[in-house]
């Protein structure tokens, strides 16, 4: 193993609407440590990880502004940063954002062992509605809540190439491969999914399927790991998806969590096993065929060649 | 069911160098009738259906022409055309063409219940290697023998609309989203794929696993049906994955083959089910973030923003 990294996804349970930020992240701080005693050397958070996932309420943005994060480290997430630092830990945190321009963005933050920013990702495919939404068990206003990043940037961090996305992003393979063609090795993703999805529940009992089906795919077509962690359980009487995974560039599930709380798992991975893919079935530069792929970027919606495109 | 359609897989096993046309085409006709009998409208037969899969030997082009089709229907294959027509049956036939422009392609023809073609498939991945390639126990010499195609086109057909891909063309997102964009409702994929992956023997075990991971992913995140159909068993010594399979717009498989030969599986589908995940998860034109995806058609390979990009 010549490029060899242990990396943990630290899966939470629920995070009640009256839970404190200083109580979460105690939470955060014993998946660390234990994380560390494990010998991971970057732990992966979930999404929106400080806070309830509150888009499932619908309320005026101004009503909102205490679930947003206006810097970060701030005084609640510091023992976080410190306590990484001392223990020479990286680390992915999921939060929302509320910038100084008054953007709103649900971002994930990559930290390194020394406890500066290697990126902030903003997520790009925002899912859900915009509008309240009565006739829904609960809301999934996420469209309200959050403005759309547009770019799905790489880094170099941890000894490889390093990228992010957040929930919904990873359901698109058009996520995988933007960041495949910027030679990712390693992709963090936090998400939140509810087991209800109101607008067609054939899909609820599919979907720890369809989590990991989108996941492995992405993994194995673009010869990257693939990280996911969740929050699980029950959270203001709305149950998510756990299902936490570290996924290879084979497609293979080589760690998963098997609870739906606060859970940590493990695995050590080469860096340099993308290439057994990357330089093989899926070397871009011989195989893509970009001329066929136009659409992709000319055409957001479905269309027809009759339709005038 | 307001969309039904009643769609046959017919596998093949080996088609051996000394096999004649004439042979293979009367076993086609035996899995048409017997889908026939299914009530099959549909009937997916393998890529290259017609002759073994020559690639697997490096040889000049010009020894090699009496492995390609020159018009189609021809004395060969007229009985099949014909049986079709006579049972009121659509079909896809996989088949090596050299087109009068000297082009050669590795082709898909789909042709309706009367018998008139409805399009022909130009396969747009070929994988394998153009030169000679000694080390290897056996060829994949499709880049020697095949110019690519660079369009997936989808035609309103059989109450729907249908597109196509071969073989390699599977494993890349980039074939199932450039046809969802055009709304596609069914994908028929013909495959041959050897057990045996030379350039990394790691991935021979995962053969099966891969085949149908990126099969499923592609359904559901565009929301198709796929039909998969292969040639297995052993062909000219070379072991060949058979494993065919119709997939759900859900990703999941609602038949399968389990044997290595000649097999008709056969799924009644209603194309209207496609509309669950079209206009919901994957409703395209209010979801998607086309501004992030510039990479997918400005390159080819890989390359970081360093790099020019």
């Amino acid at each position: 193993m010549s490029r060899s990294l242990t990396l943990a996804a630290a899966q939470m349970g629920p995070v009640q609407r009256d839970t404190s930020r200083d109580e979460v992240v105690d939470r955060l701080i014993v998946m660390l440590q234990d994380a560390s005693e494990l010998g991971a050397e970057l732990v992966a958070f979930p999404e929106l990880a400080l806070t309830t996932f509150f888009p499932r309420w619908h309320m005026p943005l101004e009503e909102a502004d205490h679930f947003y994060e206006r810097e970060m480290p701030n005084r609640y997430t510091k023992p976080l940063w410190d306590e990484a630092r001392r223990l020479g830990i990286g680390f992915a945190l999921g939060y929302a954002r509320l910038g100084e321009n008054g953007q709103r963005h649900n971002v994930y933050h990559l930290v390194d062992p020394h406890g500066e920013t290697v990126n902030v990702f903003e997520k790009v495919h925002i899912p859900g509605h915009a509008e309240h939404e009565p006739w829904r068990q609960f809301q999934h206003a996420e469209r309200h809540y959050f403005t759309p990043g547009d770019d799905f940037p790489v880094s170099e961090a941890f000894g490889g190439i390093v990228g992010m996305a957040l929930c919904n992003d990873r359901r698109w393979s058009e996520t995988y491969r933007v960041m495949g063609l910027q030679g990712v090795e390693l992709i963090l993703i936090g998400y939140n999914t509810p087991l209800a999805y109101a607008p067609d529940p054939t899909q609820n009992p599919l979907q720890a399927f369809h989590n990991h089906l989108v996941m492995q795919a992405g993994a194995y077509q673009n010869g990257t790991y693939v990280v996911g962690v969740a929050k699980g359980g029950f959270e203001e009487g709305v149950e998510s998806l756990a299902q936490s995974v570290i996924i290879a560039p084979s497609g293979q599930i080589i760690a998963q969590a098997i609870t739906t709380g606060d859970e940590v798992i493990v695995a050590r991975i080469d860096l340099d096993h993308t290439r057994f893919y990357k330089t093989t079935l899926f070397d871009f530069e011989r195989y893509r065929v970009p001329a066929a792929y136009r659409r992709i970027t000319e055409q957001r919606g479905v269309a027809r060649s009759g339709d005038g495109v």
